[in-house]
């Protein structure tokens, strides 16, 4: 599902449209990010007892193809809906919420694009994400950053996932100083196209995904270890039909872990 | 997927096999048990603020076609494993609780089949639930002792399965006297075989199983609550194929919200 023809596009596009010099955002600023965005009363990670979703949310779900999942670019607008909201996870999780908080008035989007790696986020990322004004933003994204480097697509690295991710989120921050982070580490399964080639470094981007949640402040959703734990109890292949993207069972599991952390009951 | 050749048992089967004369059932009875339950420290309905799943459980699904879904019978005596669980609720459901809870020590086992009425568990539910030795038993059945007297493969009526209903939990509760019960409120959606001619009848039999849970402290799952809210942001068809049978995103739906009543998150 993944699209590999936008992995062309020039890394200039990001660098010019992003707004943010990357030079300017030094480890010693990131690392103080979390620091400075709790003295300044925004919600950072870890929050507490309290539930991360509020009544009166504007959640957005943003990624890849494991988020888009077949939604429709037509309705887009249309929050709470489920053709916009696609047949995966952010679905799943986007339809529980709306269940279970009849009367909380949330307005729920999704904005995945299959074959997204990080810098392509950030080619879109004011009208699909800034735009929308979010009060939670929800994001997956990584498996292509590294899948598409190892079919000969893109020739990113991990060192340029983790700053572009970086990046994305001073300017998300920069822009909405109060938005609730969420991001879920990227995760594979060793069947289909997912070989042993993709080892160590797939667990380099896991592991950079994870200091990015740190950094910035944001509820670090565990996706691998919970996929680690699945296949005790059937293949891997009941879960990813190729070892990226999730069937029903994957994205109903995924969608109940977040839901889980989101709502308090981790 | 029900299966309608077993319509044509013969009920004194059940009144025969169930070793319990159901006249000695009286309605007085009835309405004492869920007290007497309770003075003899048997859980029931409410149970305050803990979880009704703990440490070292064995949870049981069992129901009809909609718990069944698919699931293999060479394999039906392994605990925790997909192919025994089947495709739905319980599936997504138990996979969940096993990969949320992986140091609890739960085992758990679907023997949901495929066209049953209440009378049919009846007749299975020594080999079927008693000698599998539950401690949490869930229990959704009640759509085909409606739906199997409209296409005129039986002639219950829902005084039949309220009393035969009442009459099975009788003698689990003799067998089982600790065992944890939940009760799934039996539901459709009007798309696919359901029609007006199945109301306001069905309503009656949703009725009965929730005066079944309150007879005897169950936890009781309003399911039908539950789709008439998911109904607002997906047509019916896209959570029944028929208006009977779950879709994957039908049976999730039930998964998350069994999960949060069993795990104390209502």
């Amino acid at each position: 599902m993944s699209n590999q023809n936008q992995t062309t596009l020039n890394r200039r596009g990001f660098l010019k449209n992003s707004g943010i010099a990357l030079g300017a955002v030094s480890l010693a600023t990131l690392a103080n990010l979390s620091t400075s965005a709790k003295a300044a009363g925004v919600r950072v990670w870890p929050f507490g007892s309290r539930p991360l979703v509020r009544k009166g949310d504007v959640i957005l779900f943003q990624g890849d193809s494991i988020t888009d999942m077949g939604r429709s670019r037509e309705k887009a607008a249309l929050a709470n809906n489920q053709e916009a909201l696609g047949n995966g996870y952010a679905w799943f999780a986007g339809l529980e919420l709306l269940v279970q908080k009849p009367k909380a008035g949330l307005t729920i989007y999704n904005r995945g694009v299959s074959g997204n790696k990080v810098f392509q986020l950030a080619d879109r990322w004011q009208k699909d994400c800034l735009d929308l004004k979010p009060t939670l933003l929800s994001i997956l994204i990584g498996v292509n950053d590294l899948w598409h480097t190892l079919n000969g697509n893109y020739n990113g690295t991990v060192e340029i996932y983790e700053r572009d991710y970086n990046a994305l989120l001073v300017r998300t921050r920069r822009a909405l100083p109060k938005v609730k982070l969420v991001i879920c580490e990227p995760f594979v399964l060793r069947c289909g196209v997912v070989n042993e080639k993709w080892f160590p470094a797939f667990d380099h981007y896991r592991a950079a995904a994870k200091r990015v949640a740190e950094t910035h402040g944001a509820l670090f959703i565990p996706f691998q270890a919970m996929f680690d734990r699945a296949i005790q109890y059937a293949p891997a292949k009941h879960f990813t039909a190729d070892g990226v993207h999730p069937t029903d069972s994957g994205a109903s599991l995924m969608a109940y872990n977040w839901l889980r952390a989101v709502t308090g009951g981790r």
